[in-house]
């Protein structure tokens, strides 16, 4: 076997034959591109892109790290290289209207490609990934202005787009950032303040950054009612020159992983007027900023789940490398080592990982799916999708993030000793994928957000279209024989979801609030674990399809029993952990909140 | 509050008041030691050398990490200074017996020490635990020629003991280890092998280093039963002088943690004649190391809940410093931000590190204590103690090990984007603590230890001893009214572990060993909840009296209530963990037996 970081045939499985990406292609916003082939061609060159930019310069990334010297961030030299290639194939424009130059791509086939990029060199994707998320906001809610001063720059990748939320005082409480904006005559505001772990917020190969910042306009109301969007530009392009906006960088975070990734802390209006442009109507950028987060947030679970595909990949190839010991019942000395793949404890590891990898992205591109026909569709099926998306968006951030943390450690593991050394990949994507469960709002803050605001949002709507939409899949899986007894398994999974949501929702309907949220992270690690399993029968129930039928053009026969096999690691070693739970979490004596006598010492 | 790494209040309440260590001094291996006093000031003393000399350290040892440079691993300044504090306070001769010159303490409040250093720096206390361990193994199977050659200099801290196991073609599958003694007629063997990972295998403190290695004797059986231990000394003293030995250090393996600790390769007559000394009887020597590796699993289990200490108070000083956000329940946005450890979620992760930290350390406490009395009590007793150390040694290896990883990954998550930063500590505990599920055998390891050796073992006699002990617990509780509803869960839960191992154990007895071990990791996962939930209701017990009887001379009532608070976390968060496990280890479909088509893709 080769090395690989991500399988294309997964990827293809999961587009093609679970989620179906070509009904997208119906819909007039998309049917300029064609049909499967044409999209298999730009899967194919973003997987070249990564292959020869990308995967080769992943540890050297690591090892020559982001750092800030003189006054300025200095990054890897093929930081240059990766913006050029990733431009020259349109990738910065790939989801941007046609009427704007861009290639007007579905969100699902631009985290494709992405997916790709992550997997390879999650460093380097975030410089390009960020630089996308800037451009949505300006395209959405800028003014033509605005697009024609940013567009053309940003797309050619000449120009680094960022987020600027964070405030040192104010981490996950956006409602306490107090940077400022004070209107002037001449069309600008002017920004004071300070903005820290912003990605991508400086480096060596762009020649300007472009950051879309969360600030107060002076005299608007407190807390998130008072905040709007500005671009903030380093350097102000007039006549065809750049002109400094007195952004200055005042350091770069080193960090434990990611560390070619530049995380800047950003001084505005100190050294001279800092001028900001604003997006939209003012005291609305929390709004504007939420559609770039919900996003993010797919696309942080995405990266969790990219980078433990690599783990995995990696730990799989040394596993059939490595002979170890002899088989558990075998005692005769004389007889050669086995390869480690062989031991059951190695593919338990091996089997955890795959089965968290390949869950989570079907569960990614489930929520892309749905991303991409809340734009094309109407009425009810709009109002469906977003739902789904609402109530999943959480659940697709931090599962991946928290299950691949355990993922890339079972990987690790699986080297022994030789994992912890730098001579493997391995301690680099132990320490890479620790951020995804922080970035764009910890897990803590999207299990507030799944049970104190999706949840209960439009009376429980959303989340009955939820329990709806795993339902619909349980009886699908009941017309296959091989597939009925895990499709009773889910059944009783969903049916105690539901009574576990029943019994929170009291203490909610009488105001008590704080016992209502108390174990919201318990709470999202039953949604998570329920929605692995609805995706893995999804996904087996296209698998034993292809089986029953023969029909091995797509993939080959192995290739779906693996999923089968895998659905049942899944049933029988994770899913059971849900009662377990919901015991937890109907345990009505109260622990973690706080009580007069403290208890932490 | 101040900073601190471990808790000396919670230490002496294990000590004095749950595992009584004072009992042991009425035994005369000890009577010469005195009383509590003499331990607390042994203790302290401990503990000043670790405040002075390995704490202010830990963090230079790693950004200033052990290198292999110009044919040599250079290391730390400061360690030279560490093994001179803890060579003048007699702690490398600490375990041996007063006629060798040693001060014969309990290894129990050796460990205690020990915890006090790993807490503190646990790359700095490596080299004086693998230095003690290597000089046990000498003075209890050496001859007294070895002693008078080696023991002095290696009291003093001058020379460095190692362990030297680990080859590259045979990792945890020691049968399979090649190096070879030739015997020579001038009493030495000449070795010629390769060694790999050899913790403290050189450095720039010790002048010396004394290699405790396993080879084989020419002729000697194939596998475990051929396997002889020599010492293998860098240099040989001959009339005051250092002559080489010819053991050359081709390397560091550089780490993802504990980067202040070297891990050499080591190679063996290459360059020269290699001499080694036989110690004890030819093809023993695996027997004799298991004495050194059983307590250094203990000190495994026990350094991985050192780290994890120190990563939960580092967390816990954060949260009681750093303001973030609102009470759950009010959206006053006139308010102060509040300190984060007013958050259910935020005490959810401290409440958790807390009960796996504490609850770890009281089974290390349960085992120290085991090991002691194992050597000093005779016939049914002396049996006893040994069945129970055997069996709960991989436990209190593994348990704490892989609850530690959990529990420093919560201890960075209180901090959010801080916790990733290179500004903080965590990020280093997390990488250090990462080694432990490694070290001595990983937990796959382990977990074959203790369900395909130890509970077996005299046709079941441990794992009955181990039930009655723990039913010993749940009759005492009963005597406490707020203990009773607990005391029947931990009822159920070991009955339930009970029925989990008979179902087992059908599998053994029909000669299915593949099908009996294929899940001993999850077997070993249910035994360390089973195993936390007495040592936590043991606790309790002690608190409660003391809450009863209103004695708050040895520690406050806040104390008590804390124990009391964290046993009730553990019991609603981590003991329900237990069914799904079980469900998990009694489903019969086999899912991690390899197959005849492979779908690991």
């Amino acid at each position: 076997m080769t090395k690989q970081y991500i399988s294309m045939e997964n990827l293809r499985f999961l587009l093609y034959e679970v989620h179906t990406i070509q009904d997208l292609l119906t819909y007039k916003r998309f049917e300029h591109i064609g049909g499967i082939e044409e999209i298999n061609g730009l899967i194919h060159s973003a997987k070249a892109i990564a292959d020869k930019e990308l995967f080769p310069f992943f540890r050297a990334m690591d090892e020559n790290p982001v750092v800030y010297r003189d006054g300025k961030i200095r990054s890897h030299p093929q930081l240059k290289n990766v913006f050029k290639a990733v431009a020259d194939a349109g990738w910065f424009s790939s989801i941007s209207a046609l009427e704007h130059g861009g290639m007007q791509l579905p969100f699902m086939l631009y985290s494709a490609a992405h997916l790709i990029f992550e997997a390879a060199n999650s460093s380097a994707q975030g410089y390009v990934g960020v630089s996308t998320g800037a451009l949505e906001l300006i395209e959405t809610f800028g003014s033509k202005e605005l697009h024609e001063a940013y567009l053309p720059n940003m797309f050619a990748g000449k120009w680094q787009g960022t987020m600027a939320l964070t405030e040192p005082q104010a981490g996950s409480s956006l409602s306490d950032i107090t940077t400022s904006a004070t209107p002037t005559d001449s069309g600008y505001y002017e920004i004071v303040g300070q903005k820290i772990f912003i990605s991508g917020g400086e480096h060596e190969a762009c020649e300007n950054f472009v950051h879309l910042t969360l600030a107060r306009i002076k005299g608007a109301p407190a807390g998130t009612k008072g905040i709007s969007l500005f671009v903030v530009p380093k350097f102000i392009q007039h006549s065809g020159e750049l002109l400094d906006n007195h952004v200055v960088c005042a350091g770069d975070f080193q960090k434990l992983g990611q560390r070619g990734y530049a995380t800047a802390h950003l001084i505005f209006g100190e050294r001279g007027v800092t001028k900001g442009f604003l997006v939209g109507e003012a005291n609305k950028g929390l709004s504007y900023m939420f559609l770039m987060m919900n996003s993010a947030r797919i696309a942080v679970g995405q990266t969790a789940a990219a980078v433990a595909s690599a783990a995995y990949y990696a730990s799989l190839f040394y596993a059939n490398e490595r002979p170890q010991g002899r088989h558990i019942a075998d005692k005769d000395l004389s007889k050669e080592q086995i390869l480690i793949i062989n031991h059951a404890d190695v593919r338990r590891m091996l089997l955890m990982q795959k089965s968290f990898v390949e869950g989570s992205l079907s569960l990614v591109n489930e929520c892309l799916k749905y991303f991409d026909l809340e734009k094309v569709t109407t009425g009810e099926e709009k109002e469906k999708m977003y739902l789904l998306l609402e109530i999943l968006t959480p659940i697709v951030k931090t599962y991946p993030s928290e299950a691949g943390i355990v993922s890339v450690s079972n990987a690790l593991q699986v080297l022994g000793g030789y994992g912890f050394t730098m001579d493997f990949d391995l301690q680099q994507y132990y320490r890479d994928i620790r951020i995804m469960s922080i970035y764009e709002g910890t897990s803590g803050i999207q299990a507030l957000d799944l049970l104190g605001r999706k949840v209960p949002m439009q009376n429980g709507k959303a989340f009955q279209l939820l329990l709806a939409e795993m339902r619909q899949t349980v009886v699908t899986a009941t017309a296959y024989p091989e597939l009925i007894s895990y499709s009773e398994l889910l059944a009783s999974a969903i049916q105690l979801y539901e009574t576990t949501v029943h019994h929170l929702l009291q203490f909610a309907k009488k105001g008590e609030v704080e016992k209502y949220l108390a174990d919201a992270s318990l709470f999202m690690e039953l949604s998570g674990i329920v929605t692995m399993a609805w995706q893995w029968l999804k996904q087996a129930i296209v698998a034993q399809m292809a089986l029953h039928s023969g029909d091995t053009e797509k993939q080959s026969q192995a290739f779906y029993e693996s999923k089968i096999e895998t659905m049942r690691f899944f049933f029988k070693y994770e899913l059971p952990k849900n009662s377990a739970i919901s015991h937890t979490l109907m345990n009505l004596e109260m622990v973690t909140i706080k009580k007069e006598q403290e208890v932490l010492m």
